[in-house]
């Protein structure tokens, strides 16, 4: 028996050797690789992904695990034993050819949506769409045999979760962001914006600065610039990017502390799990429960921003904010916008709420392509009180539904509200946090979260493992909470 | 049988495209990767190795060669078939444990050498070169199925070339060489040393232009430091790298432009043979005869130095050299040194082809490791006159032995050769060439090689497409009359 599971784990561990690898090849992508490569690299990940496909489709797979459920096995054993036959199985349901086409269409779909989001048409992403719906529709029906399509996507990104669980946690969420907004909205609180010139490289020295003071390990990662900010890797290979506005110095800043949330996760896993299937982040949701509770609830504090306020003072010298007290206002206005990622904490995940909404639709034939723009439009209208001025601001801002990422999107408000209630605990553990964060000592949160969470990697299910963690079952409720005192004191409502 | 090649030619497109992103991964560590990365580093070039070992070795190529050698092909197919014919023989020759051991003992002797060579200790080396020359050894014996052992060896980086073929050509080369020098030794021309701190982003600034003069196509690559500079890639994704010395600028110079032609050879290869056998350098001697005429032939010309000298000049402000021509004597001074890489061009020879007496006696079993340190510290006394001070400055300075590469110090002479004979030819098609360099203007050099030679890539054997470009057989004759007039015209001999 032990010699069947080290057969496997052998496997497996040269399999996520490989996907690390292109891993790698996404980042290089996004950072250093010559314009003129594009085609070359597409031949390049095709070949790594049938390499993949074949390694995780293997026979062998199956007997191992036949071999081994059932069988005395330790805590770590079983999580891993759990991990392969979710991933086997995923990948054994889709025909062949059927993820063959998905990876065709979707290697050539980012382009397409980027050149109509340029070109604000959203009817000449539309044929593109509904190809790639068709496609992971059909992907959707082979995983589910016979259950809800949306769930079986959705497991792909949070293995447990459903649309019905969702709909209790986020219903209840939307409400009370809804009631806080309008609160917000009939305040008298006019907080400015900045008028200043950030420098450039010194905002890259701030985002090093940044990625240090939150714990970032440099031996195991690097920061590089991106136009849209990611981290990248697992283990002792972890590397995060950043973009700099000189015009908004908190697109650098929280960019950063965010990325560096994710990749510190990814640093924090035990050693002994590299390479291994609990080697890395245990789902999406969790994820961003780490990369929103370092940018939000420690690096959007006030106790945070007054120490901020004197590093960017240093480093920049007046730029036009009095007070500390000012500065802090200022990195969480909550305003007008129609951007998802340049959205405030109070009205983001009502954006996110939207596009769960509209996808469910599309993935279970409620709503057409051809309808979505409309649908879009209208139910922005509806939730925000002003109409989409083009396209790029609305249905076609975003990447993910081009590349067939259905699903995904609501694992980020799953991670805010798993932040919300981490965040409570850790309060509770660490009397000391406002204190320290107005020191710019981030270490007792970090190590609270890397000593509770982040060190688990894959050995709990994602729910589980913040369960664990905050000893609560999973509610909206701390969010809310926190969410309702921050922007309460801010705007006097 | 168009079926079969297609086949075939997708197998191989497929396993190019792994070899690329191996090599990508190997620019990477050299680069970007964080220290802490180097063991999971490891597990990702095994997992990459063990993937193309399988494909290499696949024994459906077997079948499709079998069926389609002897039959109806195109130049080009032709050329393709032998290059695969050789890959597939070669590693099925190999015992798969056997290959399996080289490669686990090969990714850590390299750090040993370097921790040997920092402390100046080769008996800190000796055990693990030994361990490397025996299975270099036994590889070497299942390669030539009882011929030449070193020939074997010498197959996998200049194929077609013997020892016996080289020991006519590099007998020659070496006593026009020692000729030549001695005659310099006796020369009364004084050449000074630079004496100025040439800043390090100027000599950045100055790369770049470099590679951009020589030709470079900044779309399919790009330039970065690295501590030994390397290039690296096929194709669309070829990147350079270079090093900066405040106190000597002509390492960044000359590393620049070796590495630019290094790539611009990758580069100028005909698209069509993109991800097949055809669509990457011929040979490590061909190879070199393209970075080494860049370097030398046309960099270090009187003509080119000329140029480079202005614009220094326009960079460094007056950096203690007056005039254009003692510019071009210091950039080619001949003398004393221990290391081959910093040697001039009239002794670089003479370091490699120690080198290659050495290696081969180690490989015939003539040579013991254990009297390695001896052997060379005579040789280079007879050869250079002077005693090596030091093992870093001796038998330690170069990394080749240390991961294997035995057979492969020669290619550097041959490049060398081969180099010197285009550029004769290369004069005589190219009358405006001397009046070109001095403006800067690389153009029509670099046209008539492309035309010549680059462009073909692997459709020829490396001394078939050096000779179609000359018109003339290999010899070393054109690279010693170069010599001789461009050193005896600088010292006066």
């Amino acid at each position: 028996m032990p010699d069947i599971y080290q057969s496997l784990m052998v496997h497996v561990r040269q399999t996520t050797a490989l996907e690390q690898v292109a891993g790698l090849l996404g980042w290089d992508q996004e950072t250093m690789m010559p314009r003129g490569a594009a085609a070359q690299r597409g031949e390049w990940s095709g070949a790594m992904e049938s390499t993949l496909h074949s390694r995780r489709t293997d026979p062998k797979i199956a007997d191992w695990l036949a071999s081994l459920e059932g069988s005395n096995l330790s805590e770590e054993q079983a999580a891993n034993l759990r991990h392969i036959r979710r991933s086997y199985d995923r990948n054994t349901k889709v025909p062949a050819d059927l993820a063959t086409e998905i990876a065709r269409t979707t290697s050539v779909s980012q382009g397409v949506w980027a050149e109509a989001r340029a070109a604000d048409d959203f009817a000449a992403f539309a044929p593109t769409l509904k190809n790639v719906l068709t496609l992971r529709r059909q992907e959707a029906a082979a995983l589910s045999e016979g259950g809800d399509l949306y769930d079986a996507l959705l497991n792909d990104y949070e293995p447990g979760m459903t649309g019905a669980k969702l709909d209790a946690l986020l219903g209840s969420l939307r409400d009370g962001l809804v009631d806080l907004r309008g609160r917000i909205g009939g305040s008298d609180v006019q907080i400015p914006a900045l008028d200043f010139d950030f420098d450039d490289s010194l905002q890259m020295k701030l985002a090093h600065k940044l990625a240090d003071v939150f714990g970032y390990d440099w031996s195991k990662g690097r920061l590089d610039k991106a136009v849209h900010p990611f981290s990248s890797g697992s283990g002792n290979d972890t590397r995060i990017t950043t973009r700099v506005d000189v015009r908004n110095p908190f697109n650098c800043i929280y960019s950063t502390i965010h990325e560096t949330g994710h990749s510190s996760y990814e640093q924090g896993i035990r050693q002994g799990y590299l390479l291994s299937p609990l080697g890395q982040g245990v789902s999406m949701g969790v994820h961003e429960s780490q990369s929103r509770i370092y940018e939000n609830q420690l690096g959007r504090s006030e106790a945070f921003c007054g120490w901020l306020y004197g590093q960017m003072r240093d480093l920049f010298g007046d730029f036009g904010v009095g007070s500390e007290r000012a500065f802090y206002q200022i990195a969480n206005a909550v305003g007008p916008g129609y951007i998802r990622t340049e959205a405030d904490e109070v009205q983001y995940n009502l954006h996110v709420l939207m596009r769960f909404k509209l996808e469910r639709a599309l993935i279970s034939g409620d709503l057409e392509v051809d309808d979505l723009e409309g649908a879009w439009n209208d139910q922005f209208k509806a939730d925000f009180g002003y109409a989409v001025d083009k396209p790029s601001n609305g249905v076609l801002q975003d990447v993910h539904w081009s590349v067939g990422l259905f699903g995904y999107f609501p694992t980020y408000s799953l991670g805010n509200i798993y932040a919300g209630a981490l965040y409570d605990k850790l309060r509770a553990d660490v009397p000391s946090l406002d204190a320290d964060l107005s020191r710019g000592d981030t270490a007792p949160a970090i190590g609270w979260l890397c000593q509770n969470l982040q060190q688990y990697g894959g050995l709990y299910e994602p729910s589980e493992v913040v369960e664990r963690a905050t000893g609560q079952a999973i509610s909206e409720q701390p969010l809310l909470g926190y969410l309702n005192r921050k922007f309460g004191a801010i705007y006097g409502v």
